[in-house]
């Protein structure tokens, strides 16, 4: 695969970076605004507050203009125009003259990363506070200050972007990402721009097979929401799905499975990482931590699964202001986006196949043997014969490839190869 | 739980100690004589000598008034009087002269545990016999010795004791312990006094949901004469059962399986150890050894499994009179009967229930978030999100605590506490 | 087991192994004349080349009457009559000088193993060649060579042995051998000498219950032949076959699963290995490599494992001169036997039984318990209480053996003498 699209990929997340999401508010809408330039077909929905998903319901959507904290010489010891992440999420407008013993309990830092600046929200309760560094904190000396939060939390909508791509056949693959986290970027932009890039590959597909059901949401809220509106239809389509979380970084591989770790999602994504990434993290659903605890809830109950580099939660500078520009490249975009869209390509092409002949063909004949015999050449001889001996009608692809330890790209090209010539033909 | 219960229990085995009991005779009424006082509703049942029952036929009773060898002096060197396992079980009546050559045949040792005597029974051959330290043993001069057994070998009953407490569903949970063994502690009273304590815990629950049967029984012929009069109801009622034995001492725990393995008593108890004694010691159906053997055979098939403290035949005083009541403690009955109770209260509260809404409830606006997070309270909304996530009403809770690694007790409160607050019910 | 019959064995496999063999010709019909003494009811069929079968043709038949390379001097260099190794399996007819150089092309050997004859064929391209060692050919001198190949390669047919034994039962058990090597011993005579000896051994037994299918075939082409002709009555009978290959040296004892890996072949020689040879290694089929690959095809699918001692494939010597009569001994050749009969044995004898009594039936009263108290007469004790209680109906002999970790003989004894007593019933 070309390894341009790592490339684009990080100019986009360097693009989006500045911009302060929420689960609501126009942060989001700037987001969608930015994305739906690369893909046209992006249609972009309005849910307003309110509205009930499930056990929840749509809550107030929160805009800031600006916050900061003063010293009573008038200096922004503390500045949202800064760093987005300085401000709580959610936070109320404030304007307080207060003391340095009554600011604290506003203040939220790290002890143990004294230069990070934590991510804090506080999405349901009414509360205000300002994120910054251990170091800063230990430095404010006894004073008075003044807290500005120019927020509004008011009715509004909660935003989000959806994509459908058409294919062949009703059923559907599943892609869900989250665009609701001020400047962060493996667990935030990775998500949006590595889905954006396959959204656009599957978009270029002239022979799709499936339709796409691709969304952008708040993490959470959004995709109660959505599934609140949509679960009918994606429970009688969805064949698999993703949720594309924390795919920037090159440090690790992460596959997280399903609540039952058996569906099609889970198969074809254990048959791809064993040979994209043989020393990747396995999780169980145990692990989960993003959208997947919707669509794995019971009566849910999508086949979803994701595929990370280095998953939410287990990384130290997971929501904090180190997860930046430089903790993602280029090469780990690019890595994500292969394993999901290599899990896409084998999702396509995952037929069960069915000999057609009795007892193992002569190859030969049809100049499927190599002339020249060589090493390699036993291996893709071998590859074969193990790819005709289990298409039995009763194993898909990425059961055979799993099983004959096979890389499920060359179980595909192998199968094809035998389908042209005859010796296949499909369960 | 109360620890008092365990000074209790070890009460009732140092009064029950002294009793010479066999698998028939007045040790065994005696026994459960003793018991009834605690356990008002027991009945005490005979069943005459040469009743039939299954491939076997209920034996003679054998009663003994005592039994010892003299020497030519006329010194009792062997009495029964001072311990009864110096007597080998079910020995014929005897009154004979013999040299220590002719003497020696009827006598047993340990020569490997010189200071312990054995513990030997004959049932069903004619025999008599003494049992005695190997160094008492070494030092007899030679000479002539006098061999008096005053026993009655004679029809008469085999005696056992039964307990109904009736709950408020007819399917039963089943408790079996053996009463047969002379002097011995943890391979013999300490099951009784774990059952009984069991049986009186049990009675004082207010909204039992099942009915227990619960049998004192001479270990094998007894479990047979048993079955072979209640085997139809028993298979019909039973959900769970457990052989109660070795629960005394206080060095490990150990769980025996059922022939299957897998069946409910099996999961309950595997839930309950995991969390209760995580390094017990697990044995398979063939390692079985006590009443298990009949309660799993083919036809029998009961769903029944032995939590046990250190297993019989797996600990140096096993049938010797060093398993004395300095082997087992108030602790270690204790801790068997903890840990039996645990897998009767799961069995008692383990229902398999569904959420009532879809996605993840809003677990904040119904109290049910700590308002203050700590890493306890973060492992506490952990829990919870997990039973709900697995409440997809094909698990019962022993089976979601054991998937989730949550300790039975704990899945039992949060199931009850959201069943409570509307997001669980019953499936 | 007598041990006479690896020698006999050995014995017949140094009569066969001047025989210059290959998947057709002469050699094929000399070997079989000679087993058909040792077995008289072998039947010999010869199929027509351009017979169809499934996908492939028979092809034409292959024979030598000499073959050689001279030198200038009129020296042979190399010499068919001296190792018939020394020329490429089906060699096209040449008698032309050549350059050292242009000869090259034409020539074999193993740098790695300078002293070994290699053993080449190419049945379906038109070629010539010779094989001869690495040192012989790096000493060659520049020169003109004689290269004559007194081949004849026309329509004739393929010829295999078959020989039904017929048993009570109309269901089968399938032995398959190869004979369609030069002279090599363990991947080749091995083979056929040990199914000599099975069948012999088969005939001879009075109450042999199953119907048994011997052939003696050439690999691949042999088996596709075979079964195009007999697949639906194989289909329809056979319960359990196996491939008879390198069966000869004493080095280890290999075990290759069929495709599906649970068949009643694979249970049967999992619990007959187990004790047999313990240290035996295991092979998937993804490792197979002889007519198993036929057999096991989808379609096919039939019951077939390999019992080998040192698997193809796996062992310096394999394919050539250095597999020769040093290699296999008659203790290598008498394993080979007995695993297979011992597997053979387990499935005459692989009943279903369910005990006539519940409970544990009273052992003393028949006589079955050891008067004499030994470990060996505790295990014994033990083995025959096991039987019992996995006597259930559902579980046949070998799932008990295996269960129980029992000897299969042992439990063929065990189980015969508890239905002669009574206690079991076949299910």
């Amino acid at each position: 695969m070309s390894t341009a699209v790592g490339s684009e990929m990080y100019q986009w997340a360097t693009d989006l970076f500045p911009i302060c999401r929420s689960i609501t508010g126009n942060g989001v809408r700037q987001t969608l605004a930015y994305l739906s330039k690369l893909m046209p077909g992006l249609t972009v929905h309005e849910v307003p507050s309110g509205t009930p998903a499930f056990d929840w319901t749509v809550p107030k959507e929160w805009n800031v203009r600006g916050a900061y904290i003063e010293d009573e010489r008038g200096r922004r010891i503390v500045d949202f125009a800064r760093n987005n992440l300085h401000l709580v999420g959610y936070s109320e407008p404030v304007d307080r003259w207060l003391t340095l013993e009554e600011l604290q309990p506003h203040l939220h830092s790290l002890p143990e990363q004294p230069y990070a600046i934590p991510y804090v929200t506080s999405y349901y309760d009414g509360r205000w506070g300002f994120c910054l560094t251990q170091e800063q904190r230990d430095q404010l000396p006894p004073g008075r200050y003044h807290a500005v939060v120019d927020s509004t939390l008011a009715p509004g909508s909660l935003t989000y972007g959806e994509l459908i791509i058409p294919g062949k056949e009703e059923k559907e693959i599943f892609l869900s990402t989250y665009i609701c986290h001020p400047s962060m970027a493996n667990n935030e932009l990775s998500g949006p721009v590595v889905t954006t890039a396959l959204a656009r590959w599957i978009t270029s597909l002239a022979d799709r097979r499936f339709t796409y059901r691709i969304i952008f949401i708040p993490e959470t809220i959004g995709s109660i929401v959505y599934l609140s509106a949509h679960l009918d239809e994606m429970k009688r389509n969805t064949i698999a799905g993703f949720v594309v979380s924390c795919v920037g970084d090159d440090r690790a591989y992460s596959l997280l499975h399903s609540r039952s770790g058996d569906t099609l999602a889970d198969r074809v994504a254990t048959a791809v990482m064993k040979h994209h990434a043989p020393d990747h993290i396995e999780y169980s659903y145990l692990d989960r931590g993003s959208d997947e605890r919707q669509y794995g809830s019971p009566g849910v109950d999508l086949p979803v699964v994701s595929i990370m580099r280095t998953k939410y939660n287990s990384y130290p500078e997971y929501h904090t202001s180190l997860d930046d520009l430089t903790l993602i490249t280029p090469a780990g975009l690019q890595g994500g986006y292969d394993a999901i869209r290599k899990s896409i390509e084998l999702l396509e092409h995952n037929h069960a196949y069915k000999t057609t002949t009795l007892c193992e063909p002569q190859l030969g004949k049809r100049g499927l043997y190599p002339t020249l015999s060589t090493k390699g050449s036993a291996a893709a001889v071998r590859a074969m014969m193990n790819v005709l001996a289990y298409s039995d009608g009763t194993r898909d692809l990425a059961d055979i490839a799993q099983h004959i330890d096979l890389n499920p790209t060359e179980a595909i090209e192998i199968a094809e190869q035998l389908a042209q010539k005859g010796l296949l033909s499909r369960a």
